[in-house]
């Protein structure tokens, strides 16, 4: 089985090309045209036009967006790394279906439909077989059932999960991506929920940035200091154990990750193969993009950043990929709330870019560098 | 009249007090309470319990906003810093009023209204006498009518205004943010239009901060590297000529400044005697507040930072002023636009604290640091 969803991503990331640069320039030109100091909104019109550029279209709309919250639990917390228990897992992620989290909150003001998906929960429930098939509405404010296993293994002691497990989670993004976007949604945000995510997806950055834990390492949702020592020592005698290939970011995954990372990671690979943007949320969400571009890189074009995080390594990773958030609120609350929350101010530019009136409109002359 | 300008502008101060830190309080007491890790947030919680200290009641609402945007000319354009002219300001200042330019389409969006003001535009018109009243009602989307004189002096052959028309924009600031708090307006974003207003901006900034000219200087909407230098050699000149006093931000204003920025000075210091929340935009407007700092301390927690302007020394300013934006979208177009796409995000974080359940509703024990 494990060759066979390997194939299976071999082919579908085979499928990956560039973005419509035309689309983009068009865009551009009319950012250009309107009346106001030649690209004065910034990161507005950059990402607008990024936009047109994944769309293959310059009449960018985002009416129709969701946001993909990966819900799994991770085996490491059996070593004290965190405040809560798997129980808080499973209670936000039925809460995200009831529509009562600070997420879902916020994405209904947005006007953005909610996804949530058990990856990999601690919870019972049946157990994802076969290659995942890419049919059917997928409903939102529905735990939708997608288990790769029931949490992974504690990495203290073991790789956190198979090859196998790995590449299931990332073909269950994937599928998502391709779904979402077969049923109109024209831009994705992803989100996040698991007890002890900070944790891995803090060695996964530490194993593919070669970085010292220290500095990939935060409090997450507020640990002690102590806490923060003993989480920081986790993960490296897990790395020094396990040795992750830097080389291989499956093996990365496969050794220090987490599901609900490795489904991230498949929503932004599913993005550009099916050519749909995905917002960035934070840190855990940045860790997932950046194994998504290492293993294609063209994937990094369909992607839109959209806050940086507080957790230390937020700004870091982001370099690393080449992006620049557009909020910088000092946020860390995971779940999609800073992609959300992003959402907000994409929509104010979009507004300027169909509404505002052009240079000809106003009569005046565009400004020309002096 | 000088004297009786200076008198009225120490009265109003005198009567600025303390925010109410226990309405803060009770309003960071409910965060802490709703089912999310504690202050993961970040600034959109501290800004709603700051706005909640001005307001002086943990029931924070921001449904009335109004943004009031500056229009005024600046004489030094005579020496070749920008590269419109007045006839710009004009341009778009009329167009504020039909609701066509950036930050009008913007406000729209964010249910915002419009206050655009004649504050010394080089246009016709009459000028104002007196001390400003405040009564009757002001009306958006009309151009009023504060004409402190027709554009200010060219600074590169002496001081830009007298100290008499400087305390009159100043108090024409006040007045206004008096009127807007009196017609229900619960925050008010700064804004302003004046071709060369970058220009001020950057000469104030250098005589405030005793910092090098070519470190408080940028292109403005977008000079050519030749026109950069022309503009950093003519503020260079200004200084060196009329050698502000640094220990008087009146004298600096009066030198180097212009009526928009001793306008939004204005506002921001009303923002504190009327206590209510002022937004800072970008350059310019940040540049107006540390001056309002400087003449009122207080002042500074009545403001609340939008976004990081584009402009070299914006980041400087905010961090002289202490206060933390939450966009970082490169933006630099002025207007207000930073200040009203900053209140779609602030509006994020305002329907969480209201609609968000807590943690008793959700049935799950409050995180405590492990």
């Amino acid at each position: 089985m494990e060759g066979k969803l390997a194939a299976r991503l071999d082919e579908l990331l085979r499928s990956v090309s560039p973005v419509d640069e035309d689309a983009a320039r068009d865009t551009q030109k009319r950012w250009d045209s309107l009346a106001k100091p030649l690209k004065s909104l910034g990161l507005l019109e950059k990402n607008v036009a990024k936009i047109a550029g994944i769309h293959g279209s310059s009449r960018v709309d985002l009416k129709k967006r969701a946001l993909v919250a990966m819900c799994a639990d991770n085996g490491v917390i059996e070593e004290g790394v965190t405040q809560t228990g798997s129980e808080v897992t499973a209670i936000v992620a039925e809460n995200m279906a009831v529509g009562s989290t600070t997420v879902t909150v916020m994405a209904e003001a947005a006007r953005t439909d909610v996804f949530p998906v058990d990856i990999g929960m601690a919870t019972e429930g049946c157990l994802l077989e076969g290659v995942p098939k890419e049919e059917g509405e997928l409903l939102s404010r529905t735990l939708l059932p997608r288990k790769v296993r029931r949490g992974t293994r504690n990495f203290a002691k073991g790789p956190a999960m198979t090859r196998e497990e790995a590449l299931r989670a990332v073909l269950v993004g994937i599928e998502i991506a391709g779904r979402l976007k077969a049923q109109g949604y024209d831009i994705l945000a992803t989100g996040e929920m698991g007890i002890g995510n900070t944790t891995t997806s803090s060695a996964v950055a530490a194993a593919l940035l070669s970085q010292p834990v220290e500095q990939m390492t935060g409090k997450g949702a507020g640990l002690s200091d102590e806490g923060l020592q003993r989480k920081i020592k986790v993960i490296q005698e897990a790395l020094e154990n396990l040795k992750p290939d830097r080389e291989d970011p499956m093996d990365i995954l496969v050794k220090v990750g987490g599901y609900d990372i490795a489904g991230m990671t498949g929503l932004f690979l599913g993005g550009a193969i099916y050519r749909i943007p995905v917002l960035i949320d934070g840190f855990i969400s940045s860790v997932a993009a950046l194994l998504a571009m290492n293993l294609e890189p063209l994937s990094r074009d369909y992607m839109i950043a959209s806050h940086v995080s507080k957790e230390p390594a937020g700004q870091l990773i982001l370099d690393e990929l080449g992006l620049k958030p557009m909020l910088c609120c000092e946020m860390c609350l995971g779940e999609g709330t800073g992609a959300v929350a992003a959402l907000s101010v994409l929509d104010m530019g979009l507004t300027v870019y169909h509404r505002m009136a052009t240079f000809d409109d106003m009569n005046v002359e565009q400004y020309q560098p002096l």
